[in-house]
């Protein structure tokens, strides 16, 4: 059996699944960031103890522990470099849990967590190879090779949110500009909405906002997207356009089976995801060139559990 | 040993290589691009075994065939699918020779076989993953993770010089615009600096090429630029700007270890190298982000033969 970490910032999801990534145990506990990291780290010991008691095994019977992160890891020595909503920086978390629980603990970021989830139990299944784009605040990537987790020489690939796509009209958080997810992460479109209604330009989402821009979000821009809204519908093709060069540079380098749209900006669901097809086929190279399935995450809110206890078995390539 | 099959436009060159890669014979043949591609193999067949017998051995003793193909190839089933050179459309040359030689043929284009020859002899020796960019007419990109070629599943990954990295003012030629090449290739930068001189700027370059506009060359650039020359030097900005950012696109996808600068245009060395690197650790994500080493190619003029011996050796990942 394989156990499975999902360490956010309000609460830390816990499950216990076998071989067949079917659920043992699940529990959840409250994350007491405001303490130390040993402490936020016995909590989860804690929690590995019992659940193992309470299905009448010992720590034998794991066969490793995966947690996922928000933030920036070194998959390699296992240390959490920076966790802004822990506060955590340059974290042994891999060290600290073999020791005490000497079991293999495997450690990635909630992006490659969520790659991994698609890869055992969602829309990467029966693949060989994947990349995941995770279209949140940010844009995440998780990365599969032949069946492994792949991150790069020193644990900063897999960071296709800031591949280089065009000029844009703000600023990365990275410090550079023209990254792919300030074009085509929420807050990269509602950036843009903003500018353009801001511009005088008239749209349908004003009556849902009642003049205040900071209401705008994803949801709202696609609702009247799909409403025929033609600000809307600008906004989504700027989106739309910017993701599919995203899309192609990255088929240009890994050429993988598939590319799976995931984030919260997924829940636009087919209308999303049809104009993304049409213009990642028309922006491919060599026209007719061909080009990894595109489709939609399958993974639920157990995801980020179900990847951190695959993560152990997915060894980093 | 291992044999390994240069085959360009005109010639093709030929070697049989040891375990260390020492040449044990070298030779090379004309092309007959006249003929059908079975007499072109049928030469390359002949060759085999002439050069087999010259060093008493027999068939048996060759471990493994590879060949550079200066076009589009599929590794996975030996097929060329267009050499434009030879007038090559989707021909079966792995399985033909496979037939009559009965010894694993290998098959690639000439960038991912140079590539190998990086990483055998050349400059990623020692590293275990790795892209080299041969910025010349147009720029290819050979990949190596883990000590494998890696060319994506559809075989159209590794295409580098088609990652889009900004607009140009002239479309390449897959059909699109901004791709690398059109900004870094020989093409690109004479290109540029024919339109710079056409609209009126006044440059050293224009004595060398008496009013020919054809007559510019990689050479005669970077020679004017490292003699101070204004226009030569804006030249260079810009196909080292935009080759940044093709490095640090490769590097948040790929963080491979070592990234080779090959191809004609390496020929500038130092005076191009330090700009690029310089460039590339500017423009690299969250400051101070490590990044793989940034080298000039280490291969000669043996580079294909020697890349393609390999390929067997490093199956295809």
């Amino acid at each position: 059996m394989y156990i499975g970490i999902d360490l956010g910032g309000t609460n830390v999801g816990f499950g216990i699944v076998d071989e067949d990534n079917k659920f043992l145990f699940k529990d959840s506990i409250p994350t007491r960031k405001s303490l130390n990291y040993e402490e936020v780290c016995d909590d989860i010991i804690e929690l590995i103890k019992k659940a193992v008691k309470a299905l009448n095994k010992d720590l034998n019977c794991v066969k490793g522990v995966g947690i996922g992160v928000p933030g920036i890891v070194n998959p390699s020595n296992g240390m959490v470099i920076e966790c802004v909503n822990l506060k955590w920086k340059n974290i042994p978390v891999r060290q600290y849990l073999e020791e005490r629980l000497n079991v293999p603990v495997s450690i990635g970021n909630d992006a490659t967590v969520a790659g991994v989830a698609e890869f055992a139990v969602g829309a990467m299944k029966g693949y060989n190879s994947g990349v995941l784009l995770t279209l949140g605040t940010g844009i995440g990537a998780g990365i599969i090779i032949d069946g492994k987790v792949y991150d790069g020489a020193h644990g900063i690939g897999s960071e296709i949110g800031h591949v280089i796509v065009g000029e844009n009209f703000f600023d990365c958080n990275c410090g550079r500009n023209g990254c792919l997810e300030t074009f085509c992460s929420s807050t990269g479109i509602i950036k843009y909405a903003q500018k353009l209604i801001e511009e005088g330009n008239k749209t349908s989402m004003e009556e849902e906002i009642q003049g205040d821009l900071n209401k705008i979000n994803g949801k709202l821009i696609f609702d009247a997207a799909k409403n025929g809204d033609k600000i809307a519908n600008e906004v989504v093709s700027r989106m739309v356009k910017y993701l599919a060069i995203g899309i192609v540079n990255t088929v240009a380098i890994l050429d993988p089976e598939v590319i799976v749209i995931g984030g919260g900006l997924s829940a636009a669901g087919e209308f999303l995801l049809n104009k993304i097809i049409k213009e990642a086929k028309e922006r491919v190279y060599f026209n007719g060139a061909p080009i990894g399935d595109i489709v939609l995450s399958k993974i639920g809110n157990d995801g980020g559990i179900i990847g951190a206890a695959n993560l152990c078995r997915l060894n980093k390539k």
